[in-house]
């Protein structure tokens, strides 16, 4: 073993030491370059140091716990006005670095009180509640401290395998067909990206692909309850879309006959369908679209269909609710946000497809400066390939601390607490004399109105809500009509913050 | 005040206080829903409580700067075989929950293993080196904590409104011209975009949007040292691409002559230019693109002109680089990558707009679920009309803490300091028998050849470096024959991380 310590270089043979000091060090030094490694870094700054990141990290993940422990104090919207932190703060950044005490003392002074406290606060029923767990922050600090990039094998191939391996996992625990998983025989897998709306764009890229026509005589169906996202890739990829109106008799889901009325009306005007987007779990009331007869059609005029499960696909997990999901083996790909109900943060979207092809067909690029022989010999995934940017953070590391530290028991409790919450509420709602439900209760999601009320009073309602602070709720409009929208399940949220919600609620209606 | 303690609830009334045992508790039940809060969260899992977060958070953080500092032991390159970690981990998820000592210990014995240290390892001189400062890791840390959605204004004030104030202060940082900045009285703005390659594809959408023709014959024009992001964003957005060459004669430069010539062949066609997309600072060379002329023939035929500063934009602050980027007061869009040279992880591209009203036009959409009255009355910014995903992560913040515990001092310093040593190595270089630049250095990368060797060679020497597994270098081709790349530059890289590459340069073409 050689080692340096000052000026001193010391060489240590197996049982004899001896030291040589000052003056031959000079000499030994091009030795010393050559096998003299390990040698400490000399840090240029104080912020580099692991004392400091040691230090102040753990102070920071303290601030993180005050702030979610005491989350039930603050107003669960923000209270500021526009522009409020522009003029707190300096119109430009500091010449000499700043203390982590004055960044820290201005997160309580200049950030929280313009947060919309979306994680933390069990008050918050609006959107879809997010679930960001404890575990998946700290596999998102991990991501973050190793900075890794995984865009292809070599580049990091605990990032792609661990990616592969807990992908395979979630496939397994939301009871996905085997034609997903990256381990079965076939051509396909999982990959996650961003966003369900990066899935979406990716899987219509995939499914443009196959076709050969001009992109803006595509046809991408859709329904009226599909969330905006699909038509926001069919923007990007430039295609036409369809929105198919769903209606109250349905349960708001998208018919096949209506979609394949459409499709035919398209052929004869020349165009060339491509995909249809089904929904299991829409946003505005987590309806399911009937699987089996769309894909009949699909298969029929040989359309991709890609299955949007962004919040619902996480429900999946659960017994009572596999036969919504019956169908989803004849699919070709299904998207589940793990940034919803799978308690990680955003982002981190699974997407899993039936064939892998297709999405490389329509994705992939080989520059100079990325060619290696581990991807030319085919052994390895390239995510990249799978994607449309080519860096990729290691987020599977989150997914993989849910996955382990709660296990699939604790998971599936979790998803099943919404559920039940929901249904709590629903109860309560049909006893109550103020409110009347306005879709079957689904997932964990209530859509009700104010009994007897106009449009305008829904809307009145919901503003002297939002006005106390004590809850986020939003509202959405089904068949026309709005409807309040409460999504239930916090990761500890409980039957006392439904009723708190509901009181809120009550009350509110009754002081109008 | 009122507060409850296990079965008693205690009422403190100015100078009173009287405690109420547990009989009448219950009685009082209904009243505590309305009047108690805040009451404390019943944790349902271990792992959600703040003990176990800031214990194992704290663990997580030295593991992180352990492996930091331990980095120069490890090989640079992973030397794992593919599908090890799929043969090492379980193939379905545990069940029950699993403790972070057997997470931290896999860590240990199975993700390390498989890791290419990117950030970690100043033998790392592939690519262009990523710089994750500890206060950008503790700034992700932060964002996942909060896990706010950033979408709109309303969504979290605070994110969007950091996001405002920070992309000016790094604006100036970069001497970038007033008409990027939101505080500006134009209609310009940052805002932040996951890479180089997803700002790319919005600012050509806006591009497209801008022209009435099919995209199938808009045509954008790029170099053939332009990087695969460009190409890949006319994939995903459906229009034609020309790559036009460059030679060594003009430093591998995009001619504006050349693109004028190129425009209008294809306007001959019939074809719809759009856009242009100059680089400064290449993937290859980091040359630099003109702009001047660019731009004015992109003002001829009214082209959008996009400066893809990924890695070089960096370098705009500093006064030495300032005449590189004359003619950026001229152009549409610029985005350079915060993860690249400024100190963040991935992911945090800094996209800036002259005109955000094409972007908008381009990728607008507003579902009923999203509608609120602040982004109705025009007052506030939303974000998620600037990009294509719908979610947005609070990124702002790495890149706040980054500016405020550096200073503009200690970055611009840090950007200098790769600059610097790039010239050091290109000296031993030119005093070197065995090799010989293969490009003007630039920036803080030093692309060169094994002198008098041919081109197999020179892929043999690389793979000898290689698989010494003590530096990560990689080739690229540059007007057609392979150049060894090395790009110089980690936060704590110094002169002697540069001579240790060197040699092992030297010793590996020695011993061939």
């Amino acid at each position: 073993m050689i080692s340096t310590k000052g000026n001193t270089l010391t060489i240590t043979l197996s049982v004899s030491t001896f030291t040589i000091s000052i003056g031959t060090a000079s000499a030994l030094s091009m030795i010393a370059y050559y096998y003299i490694r390990p040698r400490p870094t000399k840090h240029k700054y104080p912020a580099t140091t692991a004392e400091d990141f040691n230090a102040w990290g753990g102070k920071l993940l303290r601030w993180i716990s005050d702030y979610r422990e005491s989350c039930r104090d603050l107003p669960v919207i923000s209270r500021v006005e526009p522009n409020y932190l522009q003029k707190a703060l300096p119109t430009s950044a500091p010449n000499s670095p700043e203390s982590y005490e004055a960044i820290m003392s201005d997160l309580d002074s200049k950030i929280l009180p313009g947060l919309t406290n979306w994680e933390a606060s069990n008050k918050f029923f609006a959107y879809f509640k997010p679930h960001a767990s404890y575990p998946a922050v700290l596999g998102e600090t991990l991501c973050a401290g190793l900075n890794v990039m995984g865009f292809d094998w070599i580049a990091s191939p605990a990032c792609t395998e661990l990616e592969v391996v807990t992908l395979d996992w979630l496939a397994q625990f939301l009871n996905l067909p085997d034609c997903f998983l990256h381990s079965s025989p076939g051509p396909g897998g999982g990959v996650i990206q961003g966003s369900a709306g990066e899935s979406a764009t990716v899987v219509l890229l995939a499914a443009a692909k196959r076709k050969d026509a001009d992109r803006s005589k595509m046809v991408v169906y859709i329904s009226d309850q599909t969330h905006a996202i699909a038509e926001k890739a069919t923007m990007i990829i430039g295609t036409q879309f369809r929105s198919i109106k769903t209606s109250p008799s349905n349960n708001l889901t998208l018919q096949a006959d209506d979609l394949e009325k459409q499709i035919k009306e398209d052929i004869k005007k020349g165009l060339t369908p491509i995909a249809v987007v089904a929904t299991t779990g829409t946003t505005s009331s987590c309806a399911f679209d009937p699987l089996p007869p769309i894909n009949a059609v699909a298969k029929k005029y040989d359309l991709w269909v890609h299955v949007d499960a962004a919040y619902g696909g996480a429900y999946a997990c659960l017994p009572e609710y596999r036969d919504k999901f019956v169908g989803l083996e004849d699919v070709d790909s299904f998207c589940v946000n793990c940034h919803k109900k799978l308690m990680c943060p955003f982002d981190i979207a699974a997407l899993y497809v039936a064939n892998r092809r297709p999405i490389l067909d329509a994705l992939s690029l080989q520059p100079e400066y990325l060619r290696n022989a581990h991807s030319e010999s085919g052994a390895v995934v390239d995510f990249e390939h799978w994607q449309m940017p080519l860096g990729r953070r290691f987020r599977s590391l989150k997914l993989w601390f849910v996955m382990r530290r709660f296990g699939t028991q604790g998971m599936r409790e979790h998803v099943k607490n919404g559920v039940n919450l929901a249904k709590y509420l629903a109860a309560k709602i049909e006893a109550s004399d103020d409110f009347e439900l306005a879709a079957p209760v689904s997932l964990s999601l209530v859509c009700f109105r104010w009994k007897g009320r106009s449009e305008e009073d829904q809307k009145k309602l919901l503003d002297a809500v939002k006005a106390t602070g004590d809850c986020f709720i939003i509202h959405t409009k089904l068949d026309g009509k709005i409807v309040i929208r409460v999504a239930c399940g916090g990761i500890e949220q409980d039957e006392e913050d439904i009723d708190y919600c509901f009181s809120v609620m009550t009350k509110s209606a009754r002081a109008l």
